[in-house]
């Protein structure tokens, strides 16, 4: 069977048939759906998150002669500086960095001949991340789940591209199908990075009741807080939050975190006890405004190709509502 | 000369060429920058704003016969409900209702033979506005300059165009060139609403240094914020913030609302001081994140041509950086 393919900067450069790529999501994005994507024809990236060797090091086992990336936070990563090492050491297609500054990294990461790919928020830190050695910008809109910033993808995408030059740019938040990948290639972006579309399928490692919860929620309903850092005590520096779906904790928090410093002890406890019982009342359910166009939990294969192919049909045929006719000017 | 035109459901519902809409931004949107629009191909639209009749009359006069719309702030118009009837008055070819219900004013806009816009922020609003009578809905980003809510355009639109059926949905926020405006027909819009882009236009009633200013800001230095809108003491009802460049003012108070209420007097002299010196410093700015994409003040006629030149190719074409390869599936 032949399949038309969108072929771009960053799938010559990556050498994948599909330019998506999956969310380095920690905890979430292990060894199974990392291949699972890979082996769809897209990148799918190992969640290296704060850095537990063990569970690296089963997750990149599990992805086993795949060939796979990983993400780390980077400035997580500075304070266990020795897990790079200890992943390059697996030969990984690409290492994925957000959240920092790449000097210190980036010649380590380039020398075994990895593709760096980094995250940024904003123009400036794409012109910065071109500088200090960066081969692909990843462009994230504040819509994503998770850790982010503030600006949105639809105006940061073009500006990033314009800003570039010639380094692939992929887009990344509010991107949940075809309609979002096509949207992002207009904007000029060479790929797609998406998280919450992946949290919700049969490989993440996702609790199965967020998986559930993903696939019911509204994009009406997340928030961008920093409530849930707090009570997990991550060091998490100005001015990433993290989006999620509204619920009790952020409902309770959000507009007052100076009284949540007050009951900590307590919160966390709760807190606490709500992740063990899989409460997502209480515990994180970390999906981004996309989640609206999530209807169920699928096999990493099928999001893949069927974003690509709603894709490529929507490239190849144009807008669903425009037709392009001859007036007079 | 021929030229390609968009064609949609939008343009066939308006009567007009192009699906480009200018936002009808207060003081600014007046009746030259709106008829200019119009008659480029677009629909202008006048900004009501918070509802002074001898301004609008004056900007309604000055549009003359050329086919224009006007926009209110809904719960401003629900202050001096009379506006609406010396608006209609003049029979416009559309009235754009944002943040607030549409009940009351629907029925009246839609028996005057007015073709009733309503702007949503929510996936929620945009079914409400549907059921109360809404022939088109404009999605509007959080990344928009002005006021506006949380949610952002690039995974609004497709939620808002999956939840309202047949109805045209007009895409907002982070729109500035044919990119953005192909991105958006990608996610199933009909049309394009744009407010920096013509905020920085000749016809714009703005101040020539803010067009200036606007001309040359980066997207990374927007705020949402309500500062001004407690400097100018405005109602504004939850959860709607306007957008604007940083200045010293929001980057002053904006983590500060409590400490800026306490020293209100003084600020709102030295904030009124500064609108009349035309010192952005201290007055607002307002544009949002696609400022980046703007480089020059043109003049309405030419961004509208661009624009749509620009998608034309676009959508026509392929995405800058794709093609649709055949490979093994």
């Amino acid at each position: 069977m032949n399949e038309k393919n969108l072929e771009t900067p960053l799938t010559r450069l990556l050498g994948i048939r599909h330019p998506v790529l999956s969310a380095p999501m920690a905890w979430v994005a292990g060894g199974h759906l990392a291949s699972a994507v890979s082996e769809a024809g897209g990148l799918g990236l190992i969640g290296g998150g704060y850095g537990d060797a063990e569970w690296l090091e089963r997750e990149l086992a599990s992805a086993a002669d795949t060939p796979v990336g990983v993400g780390f936070i980077t400035w997580s990563l500075k304070q266990k500086p020795d897990l790079l090492d200890q992943v390059l050491a697996h030969q990984p297609s690409a290492m994925m960095l957000s959240f920092g500054e790449l000097a210190g990294f980036a010649q380590k990461i380039r020398k075994a001949d990895c593709c760096l790919l980094a995250q940024v928020q904003t123009v400036e830190q794409a012109k910065k991340a071109v500088d200090e050695g960066a081969d692909v910008i990843i462009a994230q809109g504040t819509e994503a789940g998770g850790h982010g910033a503030n600006r949105a993808t639809l105006p940061l995408v073009p500006a990033v591209v314009d800003a570039v030059g010639s380094v692939p740019v992929v887009a990344a938040g509010g991107i949940a199908d075809g309609r979002g990948a096509a949207a992002a290639m207009m904007l000029g972006a060479s790929g797609v990075l998406m998280g919450s579309r992946f949290y919700a399928t049969e490989e993440s490692l996702a609790h199965p009741t967020a998986k559930a919860g993903a696939a019911s929620a509204v994009g009406d309903d997340t928030v961008r807080s920093s409530v849930f850092d707090r009570l997990r005590g991550y060091g998490w520096p100005e001015p990433y939050t993290s989006r999620s779906l509204r619920n009790r904790m952020t409902d309770r928090w959000h507009d007052h975190l100076p009284e949540l410093e007050e009951n900590l002890t307590d919160e966390r406890e709760r807190f606490q006890a709500g992740i063990e019982e899989g409460d997502f009342n209480l515990a994180p359910l970390i999906v981004g405004e996309a989640v609206d166009l999530i209807d169920r939990v699928r096999s990493a294969r099928d999001v893949v190709e069927d974003v690509v192919a709603e894709a490529v049909e929507l490239l190849g045929q144009g807008a669903p509502n425009v037709s392009l006719g001859s007036g007079p000017a």
